[in-house]
């Protein structure tokens, strides 16, 4: 999964069937304290009420199917928590 | 799924079974704001009519087989929403 | 799926069951107009009989399973046809 | 797989269902004698009691849901090792 | 699948059940003529008796799922081939 701040959301009338009434959001994977960020923003499904500015973890891949609400549904990211804290025990993951 | 700009099309006559009949774009990984883009443009599958110059949202790998007109065939991005409008809140989230 | 070029193909005797028979063909992820390419050659599986010097579409991933022939075996890129054409409308996809 | 370092934990009271009492490590894509390393973080369930410090094998994408226990869980990536020892016949892997 | 030689063996005894017996080989993709190669090593499972210095073909993903003898075990990357050899018919696929 990936650590992403929440910082857009996405309309789309025409739509695949079966999307209806789903939320797509804009997320930007997010490191705390990297300068450098190249990995690049993408949309995520959220069902659990997200909101803009929350860090979120990211599912991606098929298994953002994997819960019945979004089975079968062609969609390749979903938002599965929203993150209270991160403990760093290690100094800086991207050092 | 990402953002992508529909930019071009592609013919194949010889194909796998299954595969007659369906649309395949070239979509272009787009971000409104980013001043270097370093993501290559791919062959979706469209269902929903996007034409060249669409925004368009696309799902990538095997959840691009999840609808049923798509079940088992070998095709591993899909087209599933032509975008309306898209609202970053948080400034540029490619910054 | 990705547009790439056949630049030559693999023989390996010893494999994993079930895929004796099967043709492994090494495709380069090809751009029309892109001064630097960065993605890496990779081996895909050909069935429909494409040939070196060929322009192909290559599915990746699990996806690469989706036909009855190729149900069920360990393969991750497969030629799912041959290019006649690429129209391109707006400009060059990776400017 | 990755072999990683176990460099933190992520806190989520607010979940996808049938996620609780997972625990979510973040994991940072590990090679012992790289000076560059591009790889990101992420973060990866953990299942076998791996602690901060530890090396580990990290299994990605749907694979990750290929444990009774996860099965049908949204998530894509599984502590599947903590290694003991890694030994490199051929000098460098990364140079 | 991609080209890759093998570079080494991991050890872990502390693992996810089913993941017994199983031998794990650091590989690292390989391209024959390229002056930079900018992908990383990493670990696959080995069924057919790769050994140190072997090139090798390694499917990644779900896919490493699709023998019986892996179906349903949590890894991504299989040996699934020892190469031969490899004709390259176009010069230097990453040129």
């Amino acid at each position: 999964m990936l650590i992403c701040k929440v910082v857009g959301s996405v309309w789309a009338t025409r739509k695949e069937d079966h999307l209806n009434g789903l939320k797509f959001l804009v997320v930007q994977p997010y490191l705390t304290s990297s300068k450098t960020n190249k990995k690049h923003a993408f949309v995520a499904v959220d069902r659990i009420g997200a909101g803009i500015g929350d860090q979120v973890l990211v599912v991606q891949g098929s298994s953002a199917s994997c819960v019945p609400a979004t089975e079968k549904l062609p969609i390749d990211a979903l938002v599965i928590g929203i993150i209270d804290s991160i403990d760093y025990a290690i100094g800086d993951p991207d050092d």
